[in-house]
């Protein structure tokens, strides 16, 4: 039987992990909060020592970490994974984190005979628990196709995007659009509103039309009911657009929209609004015109 | 019988006289193009000399005309509409034009007897021709009402979203996020190229989760594709982004990413695209990174 | 003796029209204000009952008014500057108005064989009262040197600019890089301050150096000590943005910059700081990152 | 006789070394590259065969490196200069980098009974041979005043600006208002030229008034003229951007003007521009219009 290691069980990995043993991997974790530890352990996993421990004793090494410093420093770090992991093991970050990073496990990893995918999900806490995640998988076609045993109890939409590092760089893309398009939806709510109208008629148009968009549709009612309750944070779409900056530099282009984006996300933050859900970019909006809490 | 007459028998004023003419109306246009007017003739409606002729004569007068000039022009220009209209005339401009001359033609017009909606529209030549463009419309709920028979043989989503003005409102925060949405999906596209990515695999993925929008459903393809066949001119959206700029200017917001996305607009007429579809955002988008034909 | 009529005696056209009587030269003044009139006529000018006997009665028309509108009304009107002045006399537009509109104003003042020039100042209530302007004129090289005499008791910087409009053009490249120093400065200081610098100390250092300029040199004091009395108030040079925008439009680019600026001014004014100095864009600034009043 | 090791000989590290020669310290230095220490050598320096060997045989250390991971690298990799050092030891890090990096050195130097500074520069190539750059200096007040001497031969301003990490802050600050005056004033004459005005008339009425600034006063000529010889490189200032967008982040604010000029930065890169001085801005702004090389 397959046996999987998993760094990092907080909101995302600890779900991920109960799915693994509910589809009958046996599972060894490993993280630094004894609570979460203690909830594998009552799940049915194991519990290992430290990161290096969990993938000398895997087939599969799986990182779910806040950000690239965290799996960094425990895969790259010494002792840590790459150092600890046996050739041929199949080593998945399923973290959200800069590209150049993934290349860069890609390519250690590889040295080191490892098989390495990036394979950055979305859906939330919500996907994590019911195992209906999308996957973006970046690496070879083969070390994909060996991984969807793992990925099937875990996602629904698994799709290989490209070669190492092309997860990530698909997760970027995809935050970018999002973001923004809170951004411009925000900002059509503050026109309406400012004009005299009724933002949820005029949303409702807009929903119809070649503006719409899946964040109009399930965002636009809790939006004009100013309701912000996560969802995905601000503090974690920040993050986000910090990757997609460093993604941009790396790839050598200019996002002058995304930029801007990541600046009235920033400023979200800044204001004391990183626990709210990113449609929360709508009190960046109001403020700006005067017309919200701030003002 | 209900007479109506129209001002501007242009790519959208034409198909919709004669949309109105297969409904049964007796319709008496007016347009400075005289192929227009031959075209109006033979579909069995009838030319007037002048839009105030047009209006003298009708129950119902409609303007679909490029911008405020024309319609302030035609409108409440001496012997214009508002001049020669019977009291009772309902009058409904279509064009797309900024929401304070809306509600000047409201005020001016309910001066002297009119009744008076403005309802631009989207869906294009094509939903002209088809009758099923998207309708929205300001002013009374009488008037709407009263409406409702004229708009029934041109729209399929037909809306009355607020008072004067606020079909013009709807339709700015419509074309800008419009707008803003190619911009970001230009964005995308330039960051996933550059990364090495095929980009159709990345925007599939984009496309079927949050990021997801009618403009990725559609376009997604012609974009990575480079095919900029109008559809929507540039053109006509940089004249739609000088509108938003100015109804953001009367409401008193402030729209940073508006303002943003109307300098990329501009920058891509000012590059020579205006012809192209406004997808050819994306041209803005490459050329920025050094990756477009004019690199 | 040369005749001057001046139209608009606000801030600024009040203490111009005291400077030309005192520099000897005859005056006839329209203003809608009566206060204005009676401090005209005290300081030795003489009042007119409208906009076009000041016109007709004088062989030098000047108009200072706030925006495009006032000088469209007052000089293309019916009855207006351009009715009745007499062929020959010398028309001087010193408001601050959009290039196209002083472009306007020449091609029907000419036709009408009148003279005409665009002249719009910097320097604010204290350098009309103290005859320091700097003024910017477009127009002929020859109509330019006979407005000298006049131009000498306003400014002391007369600069001929370049043809009809390109004074307003001038000022409005002025305004935009004004514009935006003030937001960069203001960016600077934000950032000073978070990291826990005392930003006057910083702020020394950039002084001196590359990063120089007249604003830093007048202005990073009060800035530092948040006192924002004008000068020159957010309400017009939210109105200049404007101009510059209509400028940009016409001149068919992009300025991505300016544009981003525009809308910093317009979510100053929208936060009501309308009636501080332009410096005050160090609020707007602040309050993005959760620092000021209104956090 | 103090004994001073530096690291890093290239454009700027070399002619410091010389200086401090001329000045009568005894000089160590280390560089990868076989010529720079040959230089270093004929004007009388000794050559240390690693980082570490020139920091354990000096009294004072100063490190001048394109970017963070070569400090890092240099300063904080085993056997490095943190490890080697005597207890002490002053060590200066006059490279541009990261304010965040700045204070982890200064917090791990101390740990280890060293002195440590940030004291970034500006004046490029010329400052540095001519022994007249500005030096913005981080630390405490008493590290400060021990290294006068050693500042004295290498700089005419020097600044003592705040505690560890404030010299590179204020250098961010600076390169945020310079990056956004040159993306500004080329705003300006792209503005100025569409208009049909000859730009040069335009810029000496703006370098005279409150737009006034040291860039105009130095480049606008040479901007014109579009001479783009550097002065200092795109790809440098480029790297700069990216060190204000970590200090922001880190320090929690949002820059929206600032965000948006990096992007412009990153364009004028992309697009071939890196090995040009940062006023070649102007070349992105006339391209984005249309009227550049590119169009």
């Amino acid at each position: 039987m397959t046996k999987i290691g998993i760094v990092g069980l907080g909101i995302m990995g600890g779900p991920m992990a109960s799915n693994l043993l509910d589809a009958g991997f046996e599972v060894i974790g490993f993280d630094l909060v004894t609570s979460s530890l203690e909830r594998l352990s009552a799940a049915g996993g194991n519990v290992a020592s430290s990161a290096g421990q969990a993938a000398a004793e895997s087939d599969v090494v799986i990182t779910m970490l806040p950000n690239h410093p965290q799996v960094e420093a425990v895969a790259l770090g010494e002792g840590g994974i790459l150092d600890s992991a046996k050739p041929g093991t199949l080593y998945i970050d399923m973290s959200t984190i800069r590209p150049e990073t993934a290349r860069r496990l890609a390519q250690v990893g590889g040295d080191r005979g490892l098989r390495v995918l990036d394979a950055p999900v979305s859906g939330g806490e919500r996907g994590a628990i019911d195992g209906v995640l999308s996957i973006m998988v970046g690496g070879s076609e083969e070390d994909f196709a060996s991984a969807q045993p793992i990925f099937a109890p875990l996602g629904k939409t698994i799709v290989h995007v490209g070669p190492a590092g092309a997860g990530q760089t698909v997760k970027a893309a995809n935050q970018l659009v999002v973001g923004g398009t809170y951004a411009l939806v925000a900002e059509a709510i503050v026109l309406l509103e400012a004009s005299g109208l009724d933002a949820s008629v005029g949303l409702d148009v807009l929903a119809g039309g070649l503006a719409g968009s899946r964040i109009l549709e399930l965002k636009r009612k809790s939006m004009v009911a100013r309701e912000f309750r996560p969802g995905f944070r601000i503090d974690l779409h920040h993050k986000d657009m910090g990757i997609i900056l460093d993604a941009a530099r790396d790839a050598g282009v200019a996002l002058p929209v995304g930029n801007l984006v990541a600046a009235l996300i920033a400023s979200a933050r800044a204001q004391g609004y990183g626990q709210l859900d990113h449609s929360a970019l709508l009190k960046v909006a109001e403020n700006l015109s005067g017309k919200g809490d701030a003002a």
